[in-house]
């Protein structure tokens, strides 16, 4: 597995467009396409949220279809969500629009949007956003790269990964994107992200990888706890790279996922280091668990913790706070056996051990907690399975921004 | 019943202090004693926080051993968690010093403690704040509000309450005493509050009324999501009130039972909108759920939202996440037929109605979310059932006062 430049036009046969449609913001693209002339297999995960905006259900229900899909449209304006039956109608519209412009069916068209909640989509503007969404696409990497900006909403940096694997003697190519910033504590799937790849893979199994994946990359990250009505993960595989086809678990279906979750692993960390108002990346290492499960939500507790996050933000070494996240989790465990560790990735430092303060230096941790990516390592000494969460500190620019969005 | 003025002195036969014992504080009150020469049956809820306070383990083993209890000590200056032995063993010392200063056996003093976790108590401190306590008990009102200051972290008004409720004829007094800021979201019950009475009635009676109040007042409050490892919640009945003792539910029962609501609930609602940096208090209603557990789950998702919460203090009529929230909560329901109202208790507009929103004034919105109070009223149209939880607004303050709470 390596990890080469590029997105979403990484792999073969797949192309990419922008454009500036005007649906929320002036002066910037907020329409992307990805398209696929040689049909895809897709396998997609989307918000538990029980509030499902109308994209999430057009797109759930493509995917389940079964049928080839060639192409996805995506707004960074308006979320489309709680817009009842109008909102659904122009899921349909605009899946038409893109397969009259694309000379595709309507329903081989996902569609995603992102933004804010309850307003209707101007479907004037939607169109002609289709319209030089479908005369701009190219392979390029520029147009990959357009079309991870033009999704941002935000976000402060666009995100995108690619990798290649080998798969039985093919190289096969694996790019994605992925925006989202605040509303981050996904559950099945982050905001919006989308992964082409030209492996030919089976739909059943490319759902399997999905779904495996997902829980260890997008599911494990969170920004503010509050899980988006949009949340869409959807992968793309159009079988150009020429391998033998993936149709049973073995070396080729385990080096895909090697490289699925290479990519997913990278935009899921970087989504959490690009939370809204964020100065900082914290990864919550949790190891020596009993159980998947809880290592799960011990670490996951950690990074959801708004008085952790603050602290971080200050560059206290407040391990308190991270005991106490870890003890309301849910999961048991014995607070005597924990060791607790501050890390900037270079330098580790023991803060808590048998259920009381390690004799750690506190300029030390300090200074541990002025990197951009804090680790916060615990060792639960009660089994051998480990997980990790990432999250970011709690800032006044998170206030600020959640405090005036729709003006 | 009758709301009165008053706190822990309210009830016949309770003494209250304050000291400046110097534990972190300087320059103010940071130790409160409550004490009754009759014997007190005492019941309580504690955190169900994996990690617990060396003070949580001793109130509970001193409840659950169910000998009489006379004093409750308090310091608000360390929290006495993850302190390991040492810390359990200054509750001991604590507990003893009280017991030979006021002639009564250690084992009838309650201790309780909140502050900065990690650290060890000052014993020397802490023995001469007992001292000092002992000797200005008064069972005056302006000792029980000196006890309500005393236990205040980064509280910003004292919080006291009391009233009358008639048991069969005879006057019963019930008045409390809460703190807790930040680290809010009970889970058994909030951070620290102690609530006496005059009552005669039996321990278990007493529990049972306990257990069933904290459900609908302090364990539906959130400042910040995270619950302490310090929760605790005492109420101490001496009897003195001269009533038939309640032996058994009834009308007297029943009477105890809503004084005792209308004190927590008061407390509790202090306690959310005195979370910290908080400008606003917030009031969830749910109405028209289909189980108890359903109403109480979506009221509290609500007021746990960080994105409601900053739209909350920005007046940003976001309802969107309102809806977020309530459709990630867990529970089950038709989004198409919830009815979502905003008001400050005086107007009350509807915001979304038949799956989309109404045609409301964004004006009154804003001004309905410039008030000190914010309800938000969700009816779920599934059945009968309602629950309320309190928060507050997520500010620029919350962050700074976290950011450096131990500097």
């Amino acid at each position: 597995m390596k990890m080469i430049a590029g997105g979403v036009t990484a792999a073969k046969g797949f192309e990419a467009a922008s454009a500036a449609a005007g649906i929320k913001y002036q002066g910037r693209d907020d329409m992307a396409l990805i398209y696929s002339a040689a049909p895809c297999v897709a396998a997609g995960t989307f918000t538990s949220n029980v509030v499902k905006a109308a994209p999430v259900i057009w797109d759930r229900e493509l995917i389940a279809a079964g049928g080839p899909v060639h192409a996805a449209i995506v707004n960074s304006g308006i979320a489309n969500a709680c817009t009842g039956e109008e909102g659904m109608r122009y899921c349909r519209q605009t899946a038409e629009e893109a397969g009259e412009r694309l000379g595709i069916p309507a329903d081989s068209v996902l569609v995603a949007s992102t933004g804010v909640i309850g307003f209707q989509l101007p479907m004037d503007r939607v169109r002609e956003g289709v319209r030089l969404l479908s005369e701009a696409r190219s392979d390029s990497e520029a147009a990959a790269e357009a079309a991870s900006r033009a999704i941002m909403t935000t976000d402060t940096v666009n995100k995108q990964f690619a990798c290649r694997v080998d798969a039985d003697g093919c190289e096969v190519t694996i790019g994605g994107m992925a925006k989202g910033s605040g509303m981050i504590h996904p559950n099945m799937c982050t905001m919006l992200s989308f992964v082409t790849t030209d492996a030919a893979i089976d739909k059943e199994l490319l759902q399997k990888a999905v779904s495996a994946i997902v829980d260890d990359t997008f599911n494990m990250i969170s920004v503010d706890g509050d899980t988006s009505t949009n949340d869409t993960f959807v992968v793309m595989a159009n079988g150009q790279a020429g391998n033998r086809p993936i149709t049973e678990e073995g070396k080729s279906y385990d080096a895909f996922c090697e490289g699925l979750r290479a990519v997913c692993r990278a935009l899921a960390m970087a989504l959490a280091g690009d939370g809204e108002g964020a100065g900082k990346l914290i990864e919550s290492r949790v190891e020596g668990a009993d159980t998947r499960e809880n290592a799960r939500i011990l670490a996951k507790s950690v990074i959801t913790s708004s008085l952790t996050k603050a602290a971080v933000f200050g560059c206290d070494a407040n391990w308190g706070r991270v005991l106490c996240a870890l003890g309301y989790s849910g999961a048991q465990f014995d607070p005597d056996k924990v060791d607790l560790y501050f890390s900037d990735g270079a330098k580790e430092i023991l803060i808590f051990t048998k259920g009381s303060a390690a004799d750690y230096s506190e300029e030390e941790a300090t200074q541990i907690l002025k990197s951009t990516k804090v680790i916060i390592r615990a060792d639960m000494h009660m089994g051998d399975v480990s997980a990790t969460a990432w999250g970011c500190d709690l800032t006044y620019d998170y206030v600020k921004i959640n405090a005036d969005y729709r003006s």
